[in-house]
């Protein structure tokens, strides 16, 4: 299964932190892109080093794509075959509709920041709420890859770059040469 | 089960609206309280007004606390029987102990920013990371809250507020006297 993650309506000063989460959540969780509208340096060099320093995810090596047009992409992705998942908190809910998106091998993952166009709604195969509460499209994103992927992104290997070894107290990083104990 | 978010290092300009989204998070998946070291009118009002729009979750109205002593509040949450949980990427990994501390009656989940004091991983019950990658404490929130309830607060009624009706287009919202279509 592959998974993009498109985010939409970024405004550079104002949402460079979420959209880095937004991100870092995508490749944590195990994206392989993430495609932004727009352009914004803080958030290329924030992913660009989380992948040089953290490795590539089961995905692959995340990467970064500026600059979209969102509608573009969706609707080339659409002519592909792949499908588009909405995250909104006026879909259906992600209990309900989970099982059936699984059935999909190439999932774009739509990402809103304040308002999203109304053409998002009928372009989306599934318009999905995680909760029909107000939250964060960071953790928003996090527990629908978490449930789409059966929690295995959390126990995967990440090839390459540190890693850290679970520990009960303290931290412990492996280095690709040598173990220090921080 | 009660569950506590407890909000360390928090820098007012720089993540206001981090923790906006951590204390957004708080309230849709279940915890009943928030507190803060510091304080910031900016998350107050976010926080506020989300309550009354919205109603309270299953934990009863959510409320938020200011300028706490993140020491403070762990030793005394610890004295009285609770149990302390540090979300840190270092941690032991989320699917290992989950069950453990679903055990609990009483559980106050602290989430750093930047830096967390050493002494927060000695105090802590468990440090648990979700994924041993770096992402985002919003997104490590919403994944430990979703396992630690099993799912139960997506589903979970509201009490009061606005209500959404979970719609596969569109936006649906009850108002406490009439349905209105957006």
């Amino acid at each position: 299964m592959r998974v993009v993650v498109l985010r939409l309506g970024h405004r550079p000063e104002r949402d460079k932190r979420i959209t880095t989460h937004v991100g870092l959540v995508a490749r944590a969780f195990g994206a392989s892109e993430m495609l932004l509208t727009g352009r914004d340096a803080h958030i290329e060099e924030s992913l660009k080093d989380a992948a040089s320093r953290w490795g590539g995810n089961f995905a692959g090596s995340f990467a970064l794509k500026s600059d979209v047009s969102w509608k573009g992409e969706v609707i080339r992705w659409k002519e592909a075959g792949g499908k588009v998942v909405h995250l909104t908190m006026y879909g259906s809910n992600l209990p309900d509709v989970i099982d059936e998106i699984r059935g999909s091998e190439n999932i774009l993952v739509a990402v809103g920041a304040e308002k999203v166009p109304a053409e998002m709604y009928q372009l989306a195969d599934w318009n999905v709420a995680v909760g029909n509460q107000p939250h964060s499209e960071v953790a928003a994103l996090a527990v629908f890859l978490d449930r789409l992927f059966l929690g295995r992104e959390l126990v995967e290997d990440f090839a390459g770059g540190l890693k850290i070894v679970p520990s009960a107290r303290g931290k412990q990083v492996i280095y690709p040469e040598h173990t220090e104990k921080i």
